[in-house]
């Protein structure tokens, strides 16, 4: 096995800093302002770009990259708060469907603009328009990297 | 408010995909090798590049970026397995030091090269030099960002 360059480590100690800064300062800003944590707004997120507001819950948990049992504890809680509604899937009984509901997107219009300044604040204010294209491009290499040796083992299908 | 042009939504899409896939195989990865998650594996890490291979339990947290009361929780976890030891503070009788047990140490020696594998399989072997470059720049500048404008709210001092 290889160990990593100084580089490489100075590197990884400093992408470890700033995403663990990062998630700790978007889930208080969150919890703050809507009183849930990022990953679940992540989800409200994810549904009001659809074009009716909703997906199977498969095709949910793989674009926010989440294990099943984590999206149904998320979905069960969002729920709870009248965000969201489950509802079975026409084309195949054993589906099922989360909708966002109105009361769900109104939330969301109402928090999106506190999060959104919070995530401009702390990243793309602070980088160059190529800095930003890089960690972009890096992003996608890591992510798409992720994807192949896990095979079925990817968080969704677990 | 400004909301993020499409290049930068299309980059925060992308890192948060690439920092959720690589937390969930980084987690998944340790648990398999020492029964224990990510940040776990930090502690031990962070300790043993020490030159007596502790520290006080607020630098610990301040170096991991994390809050004392998911620090102390892991902590009394990794005391467990005896990989960690906690001794009141000798210049300090209200302070705490973290130690790292040899047994800690040893269980380190054993599932580093695993792990740095792991890191090096996702990132950096999928990197240009430039590209881990800018990741490092771009992560530090992140991070940096992130120490200001919590002011006393930074995560360790709460």
């Amino acid at each position: 096995m290889k160990w990593l360059t100084e580089e490489e480590q100075a590197t990884w100690r400093a992408f470890l800093d700033a995403t663990t800064l990062l998630e700790d300062h978007l889930d208080r800003q969150l919890q703050r302002d809507a009183g849930i944590p990022h990953m679940y707004y992540a989800l409200l997120s994810t549904l009001s770009e659809t074009p009716d507001r909703q997906l199977r819950m498969t095709e949910l948990a793989e674009r926010t990259k989440i294990t099943r049992s984590r999206l149904s504890h998320a979905v069960a809680r969002l729920e709870g708060n009248g965000w969201l509604r489950r509802e079975s899937c026409a084309s195949d009984r054993r589906g099922q469907v989360c909708v966002l509901t109105d009361a769900g997107y109104e939330e969301l219009v109402r928090t999106a603009p506190g999060h959104v300044t919070a995530v401009r604040t702390a990243i793309f204010d602070r980088l160059t328009p190529e800095q930003t294209a890089a960690l972009g491009q890096i992003s996608r290499i890591i992510a798409d990297g992720l994807h192949e040796p896990h095979g079925s083992d990817v968080p969704w299908l677990r």
